[in-house]
């Protein structure tokens, strides 16, 4: 079995009911055990302005820091207007900067986008995916995950009740895995 | 002349000394003398979060106001890691929510993005086109406005001191003029 | 009624069967009647090369001539790779060299994507939509149209069978048809 | 010394002087020398349709060994009209044909893009990033390569004039190895 990994988990919907945490935690229940998780909050962020940089809010530091301590980051995002949400697209920019000291550098990476509709969050998925070239990221190309139809999918609890979406979440997550190991020797 | 036309300007840099806020000034001042211009700001929005909407934020209800009240929206933009300012992103997702009430809908609209280096802005422009198609911005597609090497192009106060700049913002807010008429007809 | 517009209809793929054009079928079926449809062909384009501009081929120097006289342009695409077919890509290209003479320049246009599954061409969709800006096409920016699940909506002679896809069909041809006449104004 | 490493080079331009073929071959001169280089041509591959593969033509098929037996691909692409050229979207969708036998699954990939103008392909990168998930071609992501004012670079019989152009390109081919090295064994 591989070291233990710990794997940062980022997601992008602040709503309480939110499907993409749903997703998350059903993503990490069956993914290999020696990956380790911890969800990252990014609601609390401030807007990244680099007038800051002097005297920087706590949480980004404390943000910084964490992602600095991680193996390898699982993106969970919903789809607004086409794109990732606002909170994800800070969350890339104050983990950038100053880019000297830029915390995602070099570390593998994997995105599962939710959608309530048929299309599974696919703008969302690829506008993440050309910030994640920017700041050093590599993230596992296939398989894809595009999540649509999410409240066919999850129990009023939270829980995923979907036999072939649990079976896939877990093909993905061995993939991650092994995509950690590969990607991180780099 | 045209009847007058209120333009909404959304920059999308929230520091002090932004060559794009430089880059919105000095494109409002060689504009068609019937456009006016408010600047509306964004870095005080809060993430958009949809169990907010029972009671929305009151940042959020004023800028939505405006956005309605506004007969065309040019965006001036950096480039964060090959994409918008989660600024941006977040405006664009407060103003389009709730989608029977989008503040956005119907309206024209031009880009303009600005960078340090050599691109302009490139993926920013483009990122940020993506999300114009979902809340139904109409974005003037020529001319293409990519501001490169903005440090050589403004003055320590801040004016624009090219003359071929200022030469390609004309051209530029005239053909956002005669957009701004053609678009709105639909 | 608008006076009659004549509007090239451009097809992504070259199959037999193609659901594509069946799209396109019943597309121009529900169209405004002013609308007049031509589908223009483009897998016999040969690969654009600037070298050849000397001496273009004959059905480069016809597409072009067609294009020109053309009112508005119509996409109907499938998805490849998650990006439009190479077929579209290098019609775009053809139809817009020499620069001086790009064929495309000022015209509005719409675009359809067709999938098997359900994501409904998204990918291509957009990636379209991005060349569009740079030739100087001005594409309706709603209603968008991601048509998946294409086998489920087509008889075995090509006719389009469900009725809430027409109606739609009907829908998105009478927002172009208005989108034409506002939109070739600029 | 790692072992021995087939890469195919694939160029997006045509055109005899082409200044994506200078570059391409510049960069392989400054290579690790356990890679070795072939370069595969692609302006021979008829469009992708898949009527014809119950007989593909033979291209098609040489071209899908030659992927099949490289290590690993290097794209070299201009930039035609904001998104790659039709050469290259094409190769990728023969390449990917039919999908259980894609021959791209799994490689190693980097991307170089190169223009006359300051922007240096941004557009053409990314959208071929895009497809690159797909077919499951794994990108390095940094360092990124937008090779700007092309005619700056090259002498009249193409070799590469400028030491910080070599001296980059010597540092992305370096990346590129171990990537190769890294991302072969996922």
């Amino acid at each position: 079995m591989p070291d233990t990994r710990k794997v940062a988990v980022i997601v992008g919907s602040l709503r309480k009911g939110s499907f993409n945490r749903m997703a998350a935690k059903a993503l990490t229940e069956v993914a290999p055990e020696h990956l380790r998780f911890e969800t990252i909050e990014i609601g609390g962020l401030q807007f990244y302005n680099q007038d800051s940089e002097d005297n920087p809010p706590e949480p980004w530091i404390m943000f910084r820091d964490k992602i600095r301590a991680s193996d390898a980051i699982l993106f969970v995002s919903p789809e607004y207007n086409r794109s990732m949400p606002a909170t994800i697209k800070n969350a890339i920019d104050v983990g950038s900067r100053p880019p000297s000291k830029n915390a995602w550098k070099g570390k593998p990476a994997a995105i599962v986008t939710v959608s309530l509709g048929p299309i599974g969050g696919f703008g969302s998925n690829h506008a993440l995916r050309q910030c994640c070239v920017a700041v050093d990221l590599a993230c596992m190309p296939q398989p894809e995950a595009y999540i649509g139809h999410a409240p066919d999918l999850f129990s009023d609890d939270g829980a995923l009740k979907k036999d072939d979406t649990r079976e896939f979440f877990r093909k993905f997550m061995a993939a991650f895995s092994k995509w950690i190991e590969a990607a991180r020797n780099r």
